[in-house]
C-alpha cells in the first residue's frame, strides 16, 4: 500500500482527491492536512465521509510527513509548496503539487504573473509537467511533479493535435473557457456566494488571468514556435466542469477527415481523452465527476479558422484526478487505477 | 418628498430598499448607509445601479441622519438599532426597522432566543409590528416599526385567518418552511459559497431558530390562545422565496367552502394578499420580485387536518417591499405606492 | 457473470443503473431496452457513455429477454411491468420492478391510487418488497422484487425505527419531503423545463401522491398499528436528492440517548443507513451519487414531538442503487458490490 | 390608451412582453394570443398575473385584431408573421415583430439560413431593424417592424461603435456569445428539461446559428464593409441573460481613452446602454430584468486585439423591452415609458 499525504485536504480539489482515492485499491492516506480545521475529524468537514473516514485534520508539516508517507499531495496557494520543499525531502518522498509552483520554467514569467517571490527556482528545472498524455515517460520517473492548471489541462488537450501538427497559426489563437464556480475554491469572499453566483455569467481576470502562460509555454513546446494566445475565463453557476471554446486561424487548407486522424493518432491509445464523433459537442454534464476529456472541432472555411473545443470536470480531470493519474505513473499501477468512475448523470 | 436613510444599505434587504424606493415617486434617498463599504460609491458595490445612483456610502450616525431624513430604515444585524434609538431621535424622525428588536414585546424572550441584551426595552411597548394586514391602523401613527422577519410573515399570513376564526388547534401547527439563499445575508461564510448551497437542500435551525417566538406571539395574539408551533426552516438552492407548508389539526368539521370564505373575508380587500383558486398550490416563482403573498389550503378529512400554504419573495414581503408598505402608510401614501411590480417570471 | 437486461434504460432511472452496473463486476448489460429510441446507440442518448457503451438500444420484449438474461430490470411506467409479466418468464429469470406495480398488496389500493387496472395481480403476494435492510432474507430468494419508491424509502428508512419500537403514534405521523428534479423523469413536459423548475419551489401532489399508501402499508407492518400519514412532496431545484423532514406525537417520554440506540439498533450493522451524530441535520449534498440514507432526529419536549429526518440521493438509495443492491442479494454477491462509490461532492 | 394585441403571449418573450405592457402607463393589452391555450385563462398559464390580468387566451386572428388593436406584436416562431402580413392589415395597426421575418434584407440568405420560404418578401424593405439606438428616426415613421434578435443585439451594440469607426478589422470578429435558458423558448424538448440544462454549459448550433447572418448585415451596415463572423452560443444554467465576449483584430493602434471616447460619443444620451467604468466586465445579473444594455472593451496590446464584452437580460433588452422601446417612439410616448424598472438582484 502506498502511503499518503495530504497538505491541503480541506480544499474542494483536496476533497477530491480524498474521495478519489478512497476508491483506489493500493492507496492508504496516512495525513489529512488543514490549517484550517486542525484537530477536527475530517467527516465533520465534508459529512459526505462520514463513517468512511474517521481521522483528524492535522497542520501542515512537510518534514514529519516525509517520513510517514510515500507520496504527498499539496493542494495548497501558490507559494506554499516552494516553499517547504527540499532536497532531503525530495529524497525522502515523491511530491506532487496541484499549485502552479513548478508548472513555468521561467522564474520572472512566474513570478510577474503570479506576483510572488520563487522560493525553489532550484527545482523548477526537475519538475515535470505532470500532463501524463504528453510527459508519461517523465512522470513515471519523476520526483517533483507539477500537476497542470484546470484552464491549462482543459485548453491544452483540446489545441495540442493542431499545434504538434503546425496546422494553426500559434499567434491567432483565442480560448474562451468556461468554469464551475467550485474552480474558484472553498474560501469564504461575498464575490463567490451563492447569490453572487446563481443568475449571472461574467467574464473575470480578462487578459490577467494566470494560467496565460501556462497555457502559452506548452503550446510552445508542442508546436515548436512562441505561442502567443488571448485567454478568456468565464465563471459559470454550476459546481463542476469546463469548457473551452478555442479559435485559430488555419496554416493550411484542410478537411474534416484530415483533422479527424490528426485528434486520433493523439489520442486513440489514450484512455482518458475522448474525441467526440462529427458534429457532437463537448459538454461538462458528460464527464462530470470523471478523469474524462472530451475534445471535438469544427472547421469554418468561410473565414479559414478552426474551433477547437473541450470539456472537463476541474477537479477530477483538471486537478485531482490527473494527480492521481501522474501517482498511478510514478508508482507503477495501471493508470487508470481509481479512476473508472463512470461520469455520473444527470 | 420624504427624505430617506438607510442604515445597513448593503445588504442584500438594503440593496432591495433602494430597488424598490427608487422606483417610488415620492422618495428621495439621502443617506446610503454601509459600514463595511464606507466611502466606496453605492454602485461600486451593486453594478446594477450604475447611472442610477452616484452616492456613496456613509458610517453608521442615527444622530446625524435624524435631521437630515424624515424616515430611517434600519436593515441590520440584531441588537444595533435598539442600541442607536432613543427618544430625541424618535422625536425628529420615525424608524421603520427591519431587525428582530423591537418585534418581541417580552424582553427576557427576545433575550433568550437572541443571546444579547435588549438595549431599549423602553420602546418595545410602543414599537408597532408591521404587518399591515393586520395592523393598519397602529401603523400610520407609529414612530416605531418593527418589521416583521420573513418566515413569520409568510406563516402568519398563511395561518391567521383559522387562527383568528378559532378553526385549529393553536398547539398543533407544524410550520416546514423553505426559503432561498438571499434570506442567509451577504456576510462571506463557507455555508453560503455557491457550491455548499448548489445542488443541496437541508433544515437548520431545527426548534432553535429566532423566528419561532415571534411566529407564537403573533399567532396567539391572533388567535386569542396561547400558540405552540413546530417550525423547521430549510434552505433551499434559489436566490429569492419563502414557501411554508403549514399543518394543523381541525378543531372542528370544515368543508372547502367554509374555509375559502374564511380566507376570503380576511383577503379580499388585500391588494397583496392572493387566496388563489381551489386547487392551486403556492409557488415561490409567482411572486419574485414583488410584495404579494400568495396563500391557500387543503382540507385532509382522513386525518381531521389541514395543510396551509404560503409563498412570498423574502426580500419584498419579507422584508423590504413590507417596509416600504409601512412607509407608505406612515406618510399617508397609497399603500401600494412603488410597490406594484409585477413578478419576475421566469 | 450475470446477465442484466434493463427496460426503460433511456429515463433517468434507467441510466443511473446502467452507470453502477458499469461498475459492477460481476454483471454485464446484455439488453438496453427503450421505446424511444430503438436502434439508436445508447451513448447517443448518454455521451457520458461514449467509448464506454457501444450498444444500440432495443425495443421492449420481455420474452426474449428472459432467454438471455438473468436478471430483469423494469425502470418503466406503471403498469408496464404487471402487463408483461407471467410464470414462464418468472420460471426463467429474477424481475426487479422499479415501478409501483408490485409494492401495494392490496389491489383496489393500488388501482384507486394509481387510476389503472392490474393486470397480474395473482404475483403480488409472491413478489417482495425490495428494502433490504427490512426483508433482506426474503429478497434473497424471491423472483420477483417491487423495488420501493424513493420517497417510501427516504421516509421509511428515517420512521421506521421508531414505528417497530412504538414510541410514536402512527397516526400522527406528517412527512414534508423535499426532491430534485430527476425524480420528475425525463419525459418532455413544460413544468419541467428549466426556467419552470429553476427559481422556484413548490408542493405538488397534496394529500393525492401515490406513494402515500405505500409509505402507509409499509409503516403498518412495522408498527403493527394502521398508520395513517400526511405526505407531502416538493420540488427542489436541484438534479438529484430527497430530503425528508417528518414529525409524529411521542407515545411516551424518552430522551436523546433511548431514541439514539433505537435507532443504532436498527442500523449499526446497516452499510448503507448511517445514523448522523447529536444535532446533525441529513442534507442532500452529502449523499449524492451513493447508496447512503443520512438518518437522524430531534426531540421536542415543548410539544412532546420527535421530528426525524432523512436524505438520500433518490437515483441511487431510491431507485437504481437499491435495485442493484437487490441483484446482490438475489444473486448471493457481496450486498455492496458496485455501490462503494463516494458521495461526489460539491 | 394605445389599444395592444400580442400573437404568441404565452412563451416567454410575449410574457414579458405582458410584464412590461401592465406597467406601462398608455396602454391597454386587448387580445392575449396563444394557440396552445385557447379559451384558458391568462393567470392560469402564468399564475404571477393572477388578479391582474382576467382575460383567456384567444386564437390568432391578425384580420379581426387589425381593427381591434393599434399595435400588434408578435412573439410566434418563424415565418408566422410573414405569412399573415399584408397590405391592408399594414394600413389598419402597426405590427412589430419578435421573430426574425423582416430582419433580413437578403431573401436568399433568410431562406438559406431558416430553411423556410419567406412568404411576404415585399414588406422586407419597408421594414425598419428595430434597434433604437441605430435607427431611432426610422422607427419612430414604420408601419412594421423587425424586432432585432437577442444574440444581434448583445453582439451588435457590443461591437457598433468600433465598427463605425473603423478600428477593428471587419473579417476578424469572432463573437463567443452565452445566454439563459428561457432564449431556448418554453417548447416541451428533452434537451431543455431542468435536469439537462442544470450542471452544464455547452456550445450549441456552432457555425450553423441562424443569428450569424443577421449580425453580419447590421455589422455591414455600420462599417461600410462586408463584415464576416465566427458565432458560437453557448446555453448557461440561469434563467434570464445573455452575455457577448467579442474579439477582433485592431487596425491601428489605440489608447484606452481613444476607445472609451468612441463608446461613449455613441452612448452618452442612450439611457440604456451603459459603458461601464474602466476595468469593469459587463455581467448579466446587473442587467436582469431591465431593459440595459452594459458594455465595456479591453485592449490587449500583446496581439493587437480587443476584446468587446456586453451583457443584456434577453427577454427585455434583446425582445420584449427593444419591442416596448420601439412601441414607444412609434407613439410618440417617452422612450423609456414603462422601461425604467431598477434591475433586480439577486
Amino acid at each position: 500500500m502506498v502511503r499518503v499525504g495530504i497538505i491541503g485536504s480541506t480544499g474542494y480539489a483536496g476533497a477530491e482527491l480524498v474521495r478519489l482515492l478512497l476508491q483506489h485499491r493500493d492507496v492508504e492516506i496516512k495525513w489529512y492536512g488543514s490549517r484550517s480545521y486542525i484537530d477536527k475529524r475530517y467527516y465533520e468537514v465534508f459529512q459526505n465521509m462520514f463513517q468512511l473516514v474517521d481521522d483528524k485534520c492535522l497542520d501542515d508539516n512537510m518534514e514529519e510527513l516525509a517520513d510517514m508517507a510515500d507520496v504527498i499531495f499539496t493542494a495548497t496557494p501558490q507559494g506554499l509548496c516552494a516553499s517547504l520543499v527540499n532536497e532531503s525531502i525530495l529524497n525522502r518522498v515523491k511530491i506532487i503539487d496541484l499549485s502552479a509552483d513548478f508548472r513555468i520554467k521561467d522564474v520572472p514569467v512566474y513570478e510577474h504573473w503570479y506576483g510572488i517571490e520563487h522560493k525553489s527556482p532550484g527545482f523548477i528545472e526537475e519538475a515535470v509537467y505532470g500532463l501524463p498524455e504528453i510527459n508519461r515517460e517523465s512522470v513515471k520517473s519523476a520526483r517533483l511533479i507539477a500537476n497542470p492548471g484546470c484552464y491549462p489541462t482543459c485548453s491544452f488537450l483540446s489545441i495540442y493535435p493542431l499545434a504538434k501538427e503546425g496546422i494553426i497559426d500559434m499567434q491567432s489563437i483565442i480560448i474562451d473557457a468556461k468554469s464551475g464556480t467550485s474552480g474558484a475554491g472553498r474560501g469564504a469572499k461575498v464575490n463567490n456566494l451563492y447569490c453572487e453566483v446563481n443568475e449571472n455569467i461574467k467574464a473575470y481576470g480578462v487578459l490577467t488571468h494566470r494560467h496565460t502562460p501556462e497555457i502559452e509555454e506548452q503550446l510552445s513546446y508542442a508546436s515548436g514556435k512562441e505561442a502567443k494566445i488571448i485567454f478568456t475565463p468565464h465563471l459559470v453557476p454550476m459546481n463542476r466542469g469546463i469548457l473551452v471554446t478555442a479559435y485559430a486561424k488555419l496554416t493550411k487548407s484542410v478537411t474534416y477527415n484530415e483533422v479527424k486522424e490528426i485528434y486520433d493518432s493523439c489520442y486513440n491509445n489514450e484512455k482518458f481523452v475522448r474525441v467526440l464523433d462529427e458534429g457532437v459537442c463537448p459538454e461538462t454534464r458528460w464527464v462530470e465527476g470523471s478523469n474524462f476529456a472530451d475534445v471535438n472541432f469544427k472547421i469554418d472555411e468561410r473565414t479559414n479558422s478552426i474551433i477547437m473545443m473541450g470539456a472537463i470536470d476541474n477537479l477530477v480531470k483538471g486537478a485531482a484526478g490527473q494527480a492521481v493519474q501522474n501517482m498511478n505513473l510514478m508508482f507503477g499501477f495501471d493508470e487508470t487505477e481509481g479512476l473508472l468512475g463512470v461520469p455520473v448523470f444527470p
